[in-house]
């Protein structure tokens, strides 16, 4: 029910690493670019490797399809109501998201997974009626890394299964109007001897990366 | 390192219902009818959702790197590491696995994702060169449960991101030799009364899935 009335940021990480993660990297870059072109705006930050939302439960999925928890509580805990008002709240408010998802095993973290299943509710989804979406207007800006490349051609072509999900995901809840994805590809290459050839390709991608953050943050 | 002597199921549930859960149903029959085709095999079970799998931690995913945990424990508690090399185990030891994995939000449950980051390790890994895979040769069904429909020519085509993923994450680690999908589709025709007139498609595709199921334990 918020409409932001001043540019806000969420900025959200989920690496498991808290030293050398490509992608927190690339959303810190991201949001230093978003303040230089936003001084007065707001600033919101969500680690979640660092506190993980729990896996779903049947109590707190019930809660969530109580339609703006209005009615009973279904079995969850206040701790769980308030950690999915403090989720909903803070996408909300938010003009502007920036979601570090480095890809493991073809895929988003379950801990992106887990946030997600606290966003897609009834008050989310895209009305069937084609109405505005409340979350709908949002900029979303996608930050993934990869070890290897899933380009074209490749012998992994095909098994990127993070833009597809979240393309289809972030659509049904309305946050696909202006939805941007920056891949990092190629991130083992600095590390397995075997890769080393494909150093120039990997460095091409990451440079490549922070210029359309640059871009997308202006 | 197993070797399989004789028909083993491992039977994997993820649904977050206890009561009225569609994907524990049809696991249930296929390993009924699975231990009656076998009725000298052996049977584990584990329950996804109600021991659920943490969340991967950098810790634990540097311990499954360092290839069949001879080495350090890279900061992975004990009970992680026995958590790691269970999962293994079963795995390892079964000829059939069957997975119960209803659809929340377009994709698998995240308990399921932290149980598959758990198994693509090194050792895993189909070999670059094409030689044997460590688990290859089983038979793999997973069976799904969706509200909708994501048959071709829905809205919602394009929308299931459940087996697409299976089939990937499978087959990098010799899980998709003998690979089938079991889907039901339209259950919330059941209980949603816009969706009255779908039941009878609802209904089909149920027993479509018993059908298939009775077929696949033979």
């Amino acid at each position: 029910m918020t409409s932001p009335a001043q540019a806000s940021l969420l900025h959200l990480d989920a690496s498991i690493r808290t030293a050398d993660s490509v992608t927190r990297e690339l959303t810190g870059h991201f949001a230093r670019a978003w303040r230089r072109a936003h001084p007065s705006g707001d600033h919101a930050y969500r680690d979640l490797a660092a506190e993980p939302v729990p896996h779903l439960t049947h109590a707190v999925r019930e809660a969530l399809l109580d339609d703006g928890y209005q009615g009973e509580d279904h079995g969850a805990s206040p701790a769980e109501r308030a950690l999915n008002e403090a989720l909903t709240a803070e996408v909300r408010a938010a003009t502007t998201i920036v979601l570090g998802a480095p890809m493991y095993n073809y895929a988003i973290p379950s801990t992106v997974k887990a946030w997600l299943d606290r966003l897609v509710t009834p008050a989310h989804l895209v009305p069937p009626d084609g109405g505005p979406a409340l979350l709908g207007g949002k900029t979303v800006v996608v930050v993934t890394a990869r070890g290897g490349s899933y380009a074209p051609g490749t012998p992994r072509e095909g098994f990127d299964h993070q833009e597809p999900y979240l393309r289809s995901v972030f659509a049904s809840i309305g946050l696909a109007d202006d939805l941007s994805f920056v891949h990092a590809e190629l991130t083992l290459a600095a590390v397995v001897p075997q890769m080393a050839a494909l150093r120039p390709l990997a460095e091409k991608s990451l440079a490549g990366a922070y210029e359309s953050l640059g871009r997308l943050a202006a």
